[in-house]
C-alpha cells in the first residue's frame, strides 16, 4: 500500500473557509463574495456580441437587432472582440519578454544581474547567426539583448525563433500568412483590423489572432523563457513544497507574486543575505521565508526551490493568514483587491512596476539598474513590519505537499539520457520518450496550462483532469497556475506514481520523475512548443500527428487566449474549459473549433463539462495513435 | 447683400430622406434604422463600468457590486477601458502612417509611386540628421522610409518629431514620462497595463493614454501626413465641390472611401487615363467621375481637387443614389453595412486591404508593389458595371457647394506671406496671423475635427459651432469629417466670409481664404499640432497660452480618443461633444477634465449640449486672451 496521500480540493476549500472567517472578522472583502455580486454575468458580454469599439454604441446583437449601427453582424463583432482579446494577451505576455531582454541588456560582471547560463546564451547566439568566438560573454549578452529587443519592432522579416519549428509547420504558417512579423507590429495590426470600419470577416480576424498569438509564443514569450534561463539559470529538477503551509508563523513572510523573475530573484537574493536574516532576528522573528504566488512563484520555485504558497485564486489567502509581512508584486494577475485587503491586516502591499500601479499600495519602483537597492529596501520594509503583526489574526493552514519541479526541456532530455543505453542510443534527444509513446507504455502527453477561474471550482478541474490522465498512462506537463494546482495536490511528488497507470508508473520509476512535470510559468509554455517541435523532428512526424494535446481547463486571462492561439497554430489541438466569449457567433465557433485546422493542423475544443473534457482529450490522443497505427 | 447661401442641415436631411425611400424600395437596411434597434444603449457600457478584460466576468459595477471579481473598482475599470480605447486608436492611426512609410519605401523613378515633393523630403531628412547632399532622391526616400519604419519599433529613444515641439512643452512631456517611445511599443505597453491584474490606478492609466496618443500624433500620424506630402505633393489651395451632387448620373461613378491615399491616388490616376475614359464611353457613359467619402476623400480633394461626396454618415447614401458603380475602400470607418447594401443595387463593394476585409465584398488585394495593375482592374470593373445600373433607382440629390481646400501649414504660411510687407517683415512665419490675434481682429482659432455620430444630429454640431465661431471672429481649421461637413454646408466657400464677424471677414478678404480652412484628413491633425507649435515658437508663448482650442463635437472612433489625448498632451484644451465612456468614474472624469493640466497644460471639456459647448470654447479663448492681456 502506498503512503502517498493527495491533498483534496475539499481540504483546500476547508482551509480557505477558515481563512475567510478571519477575513469576516476584519471586514475584508473576498473574491468569493464578489463573484456572488457579479453573477449572473451579462449574457451579451459572455457571448461576445456586445460591441464597444466605437462611441456610436455600445451595440448589442439580438434577433431584433442583428447588426450594430455600423452594420457589423454578430460574427464580425465576436471576431473583433476575440482578436482584441488575443492582441491584449500577446502584448502583455511578450512585454514580459521585453523586460527580460532589457534585464539581459543590463547585465554586468559586477552588476545586479549576471549571465548564469553562458552556454545557453552562446547556443542561442549561434542559432541566430551571431558571432560568439572570442567574444566577452557580457558583450555577447548585450548584443543578443539588442537583437531580441529588435524582434519587437524590426520593420522587415518574421520571428527568428520560427526556425526552431519543424519545417513543415513553419511552411504551413508562411503559406497561410500566419508567420508573425515584429511582435508589437502584430499587436498594432490586430487593433487596427478590429477598429471600427476595418475587418469584420471572421476568417481574417481568426487568421490575425493566430499570427498575433504566434508573435507571443514564438517571439516574446520564447525570448522571455530563454533569456530568463540565461540570466537566472536553466531549470533542473529541484525539490520544494506547495500550498499555504509553506508560510512560517515564526518568520518574516515575504510573498512574491506576479510574473517577471527580475524582481523576485533579487528579493530571494536579499532574503538569504545573513545581514537581513540577522536583522529579522533582531526584530523578533526566527528568520525570513519567501514564498510565491502565481507565475513569479513558478519562476523562483524552478530555479531556487522557493516554496509555492499558492496559485491565482489563492492570492488573497496569503494575506488572510495574518502572517504576511509583505506581498511584493511585479506584473499581471494581481488582484487590485490586495490593496484594500492588505489594509485590513498589517501586510504591506508593495507594487514595483510602472506597468502595474494600483491604489492602496506602496509603490517602490523597481528597475534593472537599481534592482539591488530596491530589493533590499523591500526586504527591510517587510522585516520592520513583523512587529505590526496581530497575533490573534494569525492562522496558517497546515497544508502543504512535496513537489519536484524544474523540468525544462533541457532537464527532460537529460532525464531521458539517464534511461538511455549510451552504448547503442544517441543521447540528447526525445527519442526515449517517443519510444515509450510508440510502444504504448505512455499513451501520449497533455500540456496542462492556465489560470483559475471562479466559473470552474478552483483547482478541481486541473486536479481531476490530471488524475484521470495519469491513471490512463498519459503524462502531464504543466505550467502556470495549473502546475501549482498539481503541486498543491501532491501530483508533483514522485510518490504520485502510485496513482498512475502501470505504464506511466514504470516510466516514472525508471526516470525518477513525478507523473506531472512542472515546466514553469505561463511564458514557459514556449518550452512546451519547443518540446513538441523536438518530438516532431526526432520522430519525423508532423506536430499535429503526435498524440499530444494542450488543455486550459480554468483559464481566465487575455494571455491565455493568446497562448491558445499559438498552441493551435503550432499544430497542437487545445481543449478549453471556459468559452472565450465566442458562443454568440456560429461562424467564429466553427472557425475556432475546426476551421483553423486547414491552416495549422489543429483547432480548439471548448467543453465546460470537465468530465467530458478529459474524455475528449483521451479520445483525441487515441485517435492520433490509431492514425499512426501505434 | 451677399449671394452666399449655405446648404442647411434640413436640406441635407431631406435629401437623405429621399434616398432612404429608394432604400426602402429595395429592402435596404440603413444606419437610421439600426440606431433605432440599438437604442437605448447599455448604461454600463456607456459609463465605461463594464469590464470584459478577463474571462472571470464580464463584471459590471453597481452600488451593490462596487468591485469586479478581481477587486477592480469603477475608476480602474473606466481607466483601463479608456486606455484600451486610446491604444486601439493609436495603433490604427499610426498603422496608416506605417503604410505610407512602406509606400515611400517602394518609390522608384519609374515605379507606381514617385517622390512628388523632394524638397519636403530633404527638409525632413535634415531635421532627422540624415545626410542629403549628393544623394539620389530615391535612395534618400528609401533611407528615410526605413528610419520612419524604425520609429515604430526602435528599442531605445523617443519619437523624433518631438523635436518639432516648443522646447518647454517637450520638457513637460519628458519630465512627466509622457514622451513616447517606439509607437508600437506604446500600444503594447498600454494593453499590458490594462491587462487583468496590472494597473488600476487612474493616474497611471491616463498618463499612459497620453503617451500612447502622442506616439500616434507626433509619431505615426505625423509621418503619415509628412510622407504623404512627399509622395503625393504638399497640399495647396485648390477648388473643389462637396456633397452628393458631385456624383454625375451620366458618368461611371467611382467612390473612394477610407483613409490611405496610396489606393485612392492610383484610382484617380487611372480614372483620368484617356484609355479608361474611352472605355467608359464605349460602355455607354459620358465619362468617369471619382468622388470621395471620409478621409480618403479629404486626401484626394486636397491634392487633386477630387470632389467630396460626403462624410462618415453619408457613406450609405452614395450607394443609395443608385448611380455608384463601385465604392472602393481601403481602411477604417467603412460600414460593414456596405456589403449587404451594395447587394441591393448594382454597386461593386471593393475591399482592397488585408486590414479591412469584409463579408459581401469583392476583395482585390492592393499593394504598393502592384498598385498600378490593381487600380486599373478596379477602374475597369467599375466601368463594366455601368451597364448594370437600374435607371429607375437612380437619384442623385441636387446638392453641392463650392469649396477651396488644401490648407497645409506650408500653404497657410504662404498665404500669410502674401499679406506680409516683405520690405519690413520676415516671411515664412505665422507672425501675420499672430498679429491678427494680438490685435483682436481675430479672437483666436478652433481646430475642429472628428467624425459623425448618430448621438448628435449629423453635421449639425459641426456646422452650428463653426457658424457661431466665425461670427465671433474665431477662425476655424478643420479636418476629417468635420471638414467635409463644413464643405457641404458651404463654409469652405470663400464667399462664406459674409457670415463672419467683421474682423475675420477682413482677414478672409485680405488673404483670400475661406473662414474655415480645410487642413486635411484625420491623420492631418498632426498638421494642426505643427501649426500650434509654430505659433508658439513665433510668439514666444507656451502652446497652452495661445487662444486656440480643439473640438470634436461628433466624434465616434477609437482614433478620435487617441487624437484627443495627443491634442491635450500638446497643450491644447479640447472640447468633446460625446463622452468617451468615462462618466462612470468621478476620478477618471476629474483627471481628464482637469488633472492632466498639471502634466501637459491642457485638459478635456465634455459637453453634450452643443450650444453650451460653443459658448465654453469662446469663453476659454477669451480667458486665454485676458490672461495674455490682449
Amino acid at each position: 500500500m502506498s503512503e502517498f496521500k493527495m491533498t483534496t480540493v475539499e481540504e483546500m476549500e476547508a482551509a480557505t473557509a477558515r481563512l475567510l472567517e478571519t477575513g469576516a472578522k476584519v471586514g475584508a472583502d473576498a473574491w468569493q463574495l464578489r463573484v456572488k455580486n457579479q453573477t449572473p454575468h451579462c449574457k451579451f458580454g459572455e457571448q461576445g456580441i456586445c460591441c464597444r469599439i466605437c462611441a456610436m454604441g455600445p451595440c448589442r446583437i439580438t434577433p431584433k437587432a442583428p447588426r450594430g449601427i455600423c452594420g457589423c453582424d454578430a460574427h464580425g463583432i465576436v471576431g473583433r472582440n476575440y482578436l482584441k482579446f488575443t492582441a491584449a494577451g500577446a502584448a502583455t505576455h511578450s512585454d514580459h519578454g521585453r523586460e527580460i531582454c532589457h534585464t539581459l541588456y543590463c547585465t554586468a560582471e559586477d552588476g545586479n544581474y549576471k549571465v548564469k547560463d553562458p552556454d545557453k546564451l552562446i547556443r542561442i547566439a549561434k542559432e541566430w547567426g551571431v558571432e560568439t568566438e572570442g567574444k566577452d560573454i557580457y558583450d555577447l549578452a548585450h548584443e543578443m539583448a539588442e537583437i531580441g529587443l529588435m524582434e519587437y519592432g524590426k520593420p522587415f522579416g518574421i520571428q527568428r525563433f520560427l526556425d526552431r519549428m519543424p519545417e513543415s509547420q513553419k511552411k504551413k504558417l508562411i503559406d497561410n500568412e500566419l508567420a508573425p512579423r515584429a511582435i508589437d507590429r502584430e499587436v498594432s495590426s490586430s487593433l487596427h483590423m478590429a477598429h471600427m470600419g476595418c475587418s469584420s470577416l471572421p476568417e481574417a480576424l481568426v487568421k490575425q489572432s493566430l499570427r498575433c498569438g504566434l508573435a507571443d509564443g514564438w517571439g516574446g514569450s520564447m525570448m522571455g523563457t530563454e533569456f530568463s534561463d540565461v540570466l537566472f539559470g536553466t531549470p533542473k529538477p529541484i525539490n520544494t513544497e506547495a500550498n499555504l503551509g509553506v508560510m512560517n508563523a515564526d518568520n518574516v513572510n515575504i510573498v512574491v507574486h506576479g510574473h517577471d523573475p527580475s524582481l523576485s530573484e533579487m528579493i530571494c537574493e536579499y532574503a538569504d543575505d545573513p545581514e537581513m536574516i540577522a536583522y529579522a532576528k533582531e526584530m523578533g522573528a526566527k528568520g525570513i521565508t519567501v514564498s510565491g504566488v502565481c507565475c513569479t512563484s513558478n519562476e523562483v520555485a524552478m530555479r531556487r526551490g522557493v516554496p509555492m504558497a499558492g496559485n491565482f485564486l489563492q492570492q488573497e489567502n496569503v494575506v488572510l493568514t495574518g502572517a504576511c509581512e509583505a506581498i511584493v508584486v511585479d506584473v499581471q494577475c494581481i488582484f487590485p483587491a490586495l490593496g484594500p485587503l492588505s489594509k485590513c491586516f498589517h501586510t504591506k502591499f508593495v507594487t514595483t512596476s510602472p506597468i502595474a500601479q494600483m491604489p492602496d499600495s506602496e509603490f517602490i519602483r523597481f528597475s534593472a539598474e537599481t534592482a539591488g537597492e530596491n530589493a533590499k529596501a523591500i526586504v527591510k520594509m517587510a522585516i520592520e513590519n513583523f512587529k505590526n503583526r496581530k497575533p490573534e489574526l494569525v492562522h496558517i493552514p497546515d497544508l502543504k505537499q512535496k513537489a519536484t519541479v524544474g523540468y525544462s526541456v533541457e532537464a527532460i532530455v537529460k532525464v531521458l539520457d539517464g534511461v538511455t543505453n549510451t552504448q547503442v542510443d544517441v543521447t540528447g534527444t526525445t527519442k526515449p520518450l517517443l519510444e515509450c509513446v510508440t510502444s504504448g507504455v505512455i499513451r501520449g502527453a497533455v500540456a496542462m496550462v492556465g489560470c483559475n477561474n471562479p466559473k470552474i471550482r478552483p483547482d478541481y478541474a486541473h486536479i481531476e483532469l490530471m488524475k484521470k490522465l495519469i491513471a490512463n498512462d498519459i503524462i502531464v506537463i504543466a505550467s502556470g497556475c495549473a502546475a501549482q494546482a498539481a503541486a498543491k495536490a501532491g501530483l508533483m511528488d514522485k510518490a504520485a506514481k502510485d496513482i498512475c497507470g502501470a505504464g506511466l508508473k514504470r516510466v516514472c520509476e525508471l526516470a525518477d520523475i513525478p507523473p506531472v512535470l512542472h515546466m514553469g510559468s505561463c511564458v514557459d509554455i514556449s518550452r512546451m512548443m519547443i518540446l513538441a517541435s523536438e518530438l516532431s523532428k526526432d520522430s519525423g512526424l508532423e506536430i499535429n500527428q503526435l498524440p499530444v494535446v494542450g488543455c486550459a481547463p480554468e483559464w481566465m486571462s487575455e494571455k491565455a487566449v493568446s497562448i491558445g492561439n499559438y498552441v493551435i497554430a503550432t499544430g497542437i489541438d487545445t481543449f478549453l474549459g471556459v468559452d472565450p466569449y465566442v458562443s454568440g457567433s456560429s461562424e467564429m465557433a466553427a472557425l475556432l473549433t475546426e476551421g483553423t485546422r486547414k491552416w495549422t493542423g489543429a483547432a480548439f475544443t471548448v467543453e465546460t463539462d470537465i468530465e467530458k473534457l478529459v474524455d475528449l482529450m483521451i479520445e483525441r490522443i487515441e485517435e492520433k495513435r490509431a492514425a499512426l497505427g501505434i
